[in-house]
């Protein structure tokens, strides 16, 4: 899969439903229906690829995740959710085990967000958070729509695009972060995906100049930026270990460096697995503002851009995939998703969980992107354990 | 004067050696040659309007400023320096009041620094801070040379632009700031400019991904961000009431909402007007951005940009303003300019002092710029006793 689209760096390049995300959709088919699948494409293009149970009427184990990519992606993000999956079904064929309910390979369309804004648009449709209409109008830069690029590369499917009967669903993934790494553990039980929320925060000042303006007559901003800084970090300590606290940027306005700025904006990311703790956050973030504003004697504003609930995965899936760690003996680790996946949004309408592997560094969205053997392996297997518990009786 | 170059605003737009820069120089020519004035014109097109004293061979005693302004630039900055000087000599005409001292009037040569980069390059070249060469070579954004426009408005004179004996000057000004205005003082007492330095603190740590990434695994710019600006205003204040500490503009890279940033680069800017002490407080601020650098596990490094160093004016020209200011009865603080000025490069050669009187709301390089008559009628009333102190026997 990792030759359609390779770059030179090691990396790929298989942006959403471009002519490559095409022949890595054909590579994928091909391989389904050579492990004896049958595959329906719905109206968002998202592949269910299906093994069938004995008991025919039986809703499906899904299990499965992406295979576009980011510009300058990796081989490992979404791919190996996918053929992890693939994987199960042909271990399944050459033991010659049948399961009662059948199981489902599914390809989600777009989930990067690279060629197409939103983000896990596919899987968003199908748990009803986005319409087919929205779906389908999302256009990339050059102002091609999915619902035209679908058509074009011959993945716009009859399959209805929203929720179905699923019993259970499964994605492993590579962790994209460091933890497993750093703790030495093979398998990241993932109970959750942490809340997010957006915020700009704007201070306003009086832009006076450096020089002639003693320190006491100032109401300048950076009084209250650095009181914030601080403060919000301290709270980050106090909701250790799983609060995520990030200022990704600032802006100085006008930006002249013998000029108290007239305006400070900060952008801040708050995230916890918790939605009531990350509210209880967002209001002592409010709070440190209005007061290390009131300090400096400048205004602040908090403004949320974007937010993403937290989300508390089916301790039923939960349970199968730690059961799993614990008979194969795998070395674990409870663990709470920092990024999105598809499987926030397939949570809504189904029992879901995800299995996640280390990944070298904590390196993702990056052509370094790197995941040992071993542990992709390991990773595979406690798929396949997890799904026979939930697709047998 | 103001009419010429008047913005809608209230203002003036008068920038050096424009057709506008032409018609105000000329103006204040014609008022010099009615006042009984020789004119002077010097190879920097800096003009020098003459009284004659009674000891023919006697060094003169100088006072002006500049007629440029900023492209919205206000009424009195650097024009009022000028109208003072000439309103002493004719105070000094209408009393039928002899000097043994010749007084010169003198208006600078592209003090703003607004068209033509440096600033008080007039002064500059004369007081050997830079050639004259690199004083006509000096260029405006459409690549028109001071030489040529000196020679374009017919200020280019024959006058050597070099040192040449100065018994003593004085440029009265507007203060720039709020510092006369909020203690109802009317004279400002000038004793020095402040040393000024600007600094580039570039902050380097790991961009990683803002959810998956624990508190304690971040190399995070922003947590020596918020140290730095802390200890730095810590710094401020015990080097009160003179230090000034001004952080103008921040930058993150990438600047990514959910990623920390790879890199933070804090613009600074330190002033005194102790050169020992600036000295001090650059290393004292030095060491604070390495201990954060340190605590936070990143890089910081501190790249000076820009300096000036702190003058001391003459003792003798200080107390010349200061009693004349104790004689006349006027409110009067000592003071020390956060501004550059064109007696900065004049205070290398001759025995300068400066007299500010105040603006309101500390606004200037603003078309709302204003001072009260009654304040300027003071600060011209300080200048003709501080003239006639040094320039007679």
């Amino acid at each position: 899969m990792a030759i359609i689209g390779a770059t030179k760096a090691g990396g790929s390049n298989r942006q959403a439903l471009t002519d490559l995300d095409r022949e890595g959709r054909d590579l994928f088919c091909r391989w389904a229906r050579e492990a004896g699948c049958s595959i329906e494409i719905d109206q968002m293009g998202n592949i269910f690829a299906r093994r069938a149970g004995t008991d025919s009427g039986a809703s499906p184990v899904l299990a499965g995740s992406h295979l576009d990519t980011q510009p300058t992606g990796g081989k490992f993000d979404g791919v190996y959710g996918v053929l992890a999956a693939l994987e199960v079904i042909e271990t399944l064929n050459d033991s010659d085990t049948p399961t009662s309910r059948p199981i489902e390979v599914v390809v989600w369309t777009n989930e990067e967000g690279a060629r197409f804004s939103p983000a896990m648009i596919g899987s968003g449709v199908l748990a009803g958070e986005f319409t087919l209409e929205y779906g389908h109008a999302a256009t990339d830069k050059s102002g091609k729509s999915i619902g035209d690029e679908l058509h074009r590369i011959g993945y716009s499917g009859d399959k209805p695009c929203r929720a179905f009967p699923i019993h259970a669903a499964f994605e492993a993934h590579i962790e994209q972060g460091p933890i497993l790494e750093a703790n030495k553990k093979t398998i990241g039980v993932v109970t959750g995906v942490q809340g997010m929320r957006w915020y700009d925060v704007v201070l306003t000042g009086e832009p006076v100049h450096a020089g002639p303006t003693p320190m006491d007559m100032r109401r300048d901003p950076f009084r209250a930026l650095h009181l914030i800084v601080a403060d919000t970090y301290e709270m980050a300590g106090r909701y250790a270990p799983h609060a995520r606290v990030t200022f990704g940027d600032v802006q100085a306005e006008p930006g002249a460096r013998n000029t108290v700025p007239e305006r400070l904006t900060l952008a801040a990311d708050l995230r916890h697995p918790r939605e009531e703790t990350l509210e209880q956050m967002e209001r002592e973030f409010r709070a440190i503002v209005e007061r290390s504003a009131a300090l400096a004697a400048v205004e602040g504003s908090v403004r949320v851009e974007w937010q993403s609930p937290a989300v508390e995965f089916s301790s039923e899936c939960v349970d199968a995939v730690r059961t799993a760690a614990q008979t194969l003996k795998y070395p674990y680790l409870e663990i709470v998703s920092g990024a999105g996946h598809d499987s926030v949004y397939l949570s809504r309408i189904a029992a879901t969980a995800m299995i996640f592997v280390p990944c070298k560094g904590g390196i993702s969205h990056n052509e370094a992107e790197w995941a040992e053997p071993g542990d992709l392996a390991a990773g595979a297997n406690i798929l396949l354990h997890a799904i026979l518990d939930r697709a047998s009786p």
